[in-house]
């Protein structure tokens, strides 16, 4: 369990949007960034930066920065995105048809193999080329499909029973975007998504610029 | 700004799922919840709970716990969502369509009042009870809206063009869904949602979870 504790949850978050600006730079042809310039990019302090990329053993040269190659290949590394995870999708209505069209994930080694529905005038559609089954075919198409990761997008008050059905497939990890805490046995992972988090700051970072506007 | 340097935004984020956990207990008719209840239902470590309720200004008596009623208002208060803030969706896609139909944000205080799009097959329609606007109708209709957030769901390409429409017409608070970074003047907040990261952190529990499984 060591590299959960050598690298915070905040840290990981952080790793992507890192990712990001460094991308852009290589394909702007740079050889090197410095954490300072990653850090304005993103509006945080170039500590915070070079504390976060740390973890992914690439030190920076003074002066100079880290190389950009060698650091791209070292986050994908540290996030495990250098190996393809293979997806479901689990609940095809609008935020599982965003998921399955989010782009990003493709390259960042998700690959959505199919999706699941209730809704019988989504059963046999594709969706962004994926094709949508009946929730009843799962246990049976999860057979031959080697699936990491379910994302789960269903209403709330299916989300419990839909995570056993998962368990009970051999799905090992459960990207849950209902607001319920799911029960599972200890050794499948949940990733709970709560979009009231960015809400929450946006909320508080907005009262705060309002009020120092009025002074 | 004496706000944010009391409250780590890490500490924001958690504080909704915490508020989750608290309204449930009052549902159930309890008075009291201990900082150990909470921490245990989230999967977090009590003495972080307390730190993070601590901003509240809400004492937790040793023994007994913290004052449901009271600590649900003081996490209202603090994040701001004790007031109503005035919010449209500009791209109505899946992800706009999606966060329109979120019934956790309209509980926070967010009232989606209007939606944007180019589409005209999408204009003049009603989501989820909300109608949905052409985007060159936008500068005119916030003329007669108090709108404090957009939200912003268009496709990454149109992302830093509709900022730019949103500033002009007053908007003051972006909360960002495109993986573009917008450059807007300093008084407009901008809070960028990352899908990304939550996959980040899902990618590196599962392959720990996965290695600490083969040993």
């Amino acid at each position: 369990m060591s590299t959960v504790k050598l690298a915070s949850q905040p840290t990981i978050k952080r790793l992507p949007s890192y990712l990001h600006v460094i991308e852009n730079a290589q394909k702007d042809g740079k050889e090197f960034i410095s954490g300072t310039v990653i850090a304005d990019e993103l509006g945080l302090e170039p500590i915070q930066v070079r504390k976060d990329l740390a973890v992914t053993g690439i030190v920076g040269k003074p002066r100079i920065g880290f190389p950009v190659n060698k650091l791209i290949k070292a986050i994908y590394a540290f996030l495990c995105w250098d190996r393809d995870h293979q997806a479901i999708v689990v609940g095809a209505g609008n935020l599982g048809t965003a998921l399955m069209g989010y782009p990003e994930f493709n390259r960042r080694g998700m690959r959505i193999v199919a999706a699941f529905d209730m809704d019988k005038r989504k059963i046999g559609r594709r969706i962004h080329d994926t094709e949508v089954f009946a929730l009843g075919q799962m246990a049976e198409k999860l057979k031959d499909l080697d699936i990491q990761i379910a994302i789960l997008t269903v209403p709330s008050n299916h989300a419990q029973a839909v995570a056993e059905l998962l368990v009970k497939s051999g799905v090992r990890a459960i990207w849950n975007f209902t607001n319920v805490k799911l029960r599972v046995p200890e050794h499948v992972t949940v990733q709970k998504e709560d979009l009231s988090s960015g809400y929450a700051v946006l909320s508080v970072k907005m009262t705060i610029s309002a009020a120092s506007a009025r002074k």
